[in-house]
């Protein structure tokens, strides 16, 4: 433990501890087993007791029904760019996108390649500062869907509630992914990849209206059916297997020792506050990157006054034990990504480095 | 260590212990960085180096030159299944496929989705107990490729050398990649799933000839397209990072006391050798799947004269510490799979417990 530094990585992003520490202790063998979790068969009754565990679960978290399905899949948020209109979006037909920031500005060209992706909406005039309030979304009552980002990890801008539209939903959620209770029942696709809030990288989960689920286009390759995947209970193939393992014991830690869905949003605006509360008072040295209405409790973005003092800021910063600060080249300056999995001392370590890095400047 | 048994999974498969045993005692933070691989960015510096001598690693192994490019990509063999036609074959075009096993049979009708997925051999009137010869193959000298499977994972059939085809290869080498040398100049397209031979479930290793990358369509999706993948050095988006480091530990693994591929190959075959020694000197008790001069190396599939043989012999092994024997459902009987992972003494103590068994039956 004592090695460890505070890990603000946007992705993939710091786990918790004691989920680390229970991989570890099993890693050669589950207990009971006599085999590593990633050396039974996806198909064994072991694998079994996992995977269902870890649906059931995120269905408690989520409190999801039977009206939604959930496929365990691969390929990254990326991925989900493409399967969404591949599976949704017919030749003919049309879907609203909002563009936020970086993430949904790449997801609407892959819908192009199926049918037309209409942007109503775009953040880039001011570098992706905000998102839009509903006054401002024409919407197309005829829209196969309407997409958006709920949270944009490279901009640190986050929907408070979702868009008002009349279509169903579909929402890329890989950053703010199980940070807060949600009501799922307009999202016709709820996704996020889970190297953020919910796992290493290699692993999304993706939560389907079975109803929506009804309107795919017919004779789609295996693999990008989500119709497939979810008949198949997410063993169409070999999942990632123990990716999903982290999974459960994610979700295992979520719903006990963090109490729940209500009281880990309650812990990430805390632990936001706290940043955002230094970046308040003293706006003119930290000069935050999204307006104050739509700032994300998942990653703060800010600069300081100069290139040179972000250097000076991320060197020493690392010399204080924290550590992935540099934010993303299209936005620069810092960023702060503060999940689930950080803990409120590493917030606090980082929110009194700011304020002595500041005195000194 | 004890309490391991020994594991014959098909996949996922056993590991090397040396290899799980340096991602236990890693797993926390990585020496001289302080957090887990887990947790890294996929494109820190500790991660370069990570997927740079994996990438050399493996072009190590297989002598690959400047003439193939390397991908690692996330979906399982199946999502090669669409990917390959996806990015190779015209909705105008024919492709030739030998179906050798279940694993081919499943690819062809994806190729279809894309042009025409031609038949050229099936071993399905034999329940797939053999490969073709040369002879047999009536290749389309226009085809845009000949598929294989080197290995059928299923039901334990391989090729000891590829098909005779002008045109180029593509081959799923999932179930005996790196388990030999291999001479990668008439290959198009050559893949593998990693949960056999080479890590966790959730990666795939695609070595593609450049010449032939450059034959492929246009206007694909971006996580569909190999040669975006190719372009971004593997990192179009986030890759399964923790794969990809387990990956590398075992190329180290294959490369240092395993000796490289010519040693594991001869080190593969005396395995092999145990067991059907064993088969071949009770035909009447052991009764092999696949003809002798297709055995695999790999998979040692055979029945015993009864179900209740084949139910006794699979509860007593695992009172005898050998798991995962069970046969696939579409083959029945026992199947036991000998990766490079397996050590010599998991072989030899599944065959003697097969003679003891067969003495006393």
């Amino acid at each position: 433990m004592s090695e460890r530094v505070f890990n603000f990585c946007a992705g993939p992003a710091a786990l918790p501890l004691p989920v680390l520490e229970e991989a570890q202790r099993d890693l050669l063998a589950l207990p009971g087993v006599g085999m590593s979790v990633m050396e039974i068969s996806h198909r064994s009754k072991w694998f079994d007791e996992i995977l269902g565990e870890a649906e059931a679960n995120l269905r408690e978290l989520l409190g999801l029904g039977d009206d939604h399905a959930v496929a365990f899949v691969q390929g990254g948020g990326q991925m989900q760019f493409s399967m969404v209109p591949i599976n949704f979006l017919a030749a003919d037909a049309s879907a609203d996108y909002v563009v936020t920031g970086s993430w949904s500005r790449k997801a609407a060209p892959e819908a192009d390649k199926e049918g037309a992706a209409r942007v109503v909406w775009t953040g880039e005039e001011h570098n992706y500062d905000r998102v839009p309030t509903d006054a401002e979304l024409e919407l197309d009552p005829e829209a196969s869907y309407l997409y958006f980002t709920s949270n944009e990890t490279i901009q640190g801008v986050q929907f408070e509630e979702p868009p008002a539209a009349d279509v169903a939903l579909v929402c890329d959620a890989s950053s703010d992914f199980l940070s807060r209770p949600l009501d799922l029942s307009r999202y016709g696709v709820y996704y996020a990849c889970a190297q953020k809030n919910a796992g290493p990288a290699g692993l999304s989960v993706v939560i389907l209206r079975r109803d929506f689920l009804e309107r795919r286009k017919t004779g789609l390759h295996s693999m990008l059916d989500y119709g497939k995947h979810v008949e198949a209970g997410s063993r169409l193939n070999t999942p990632p297997t123990f990716a999903i393992y982290l999974f459960l014991l994610i979700t295992r830690w979520l719903k006990g020792p963090m109490g729940g869905l209500a009281a880990v949003e309650e812990f990430n605006r805390e632990k936001a506050a706290l940043l955002y509360d230094v970046i308040d008072a003293s706006p003119d040295f930290f000069l935050g990157h999204a307006l104050r209405d739509c700032r994300s409790t998942m990653n703060v973005t800010f600069r300081l006054p100069s290139d040179e003092l972000d250097q000076r800021f991320l060197a020493e910063a690392e010399q204080n034990g924290l550590f992935q600060l540099k934010g993303h080249r299209s936005v620069g300056g810092i960023r702060a990504s503060i999940y689930n999995a950080m803990p409120r001392d590493g917030v606090v370590a980082l929110r009194d480095f700011m304020v002595d890095f500041r005195d000194r400047s």
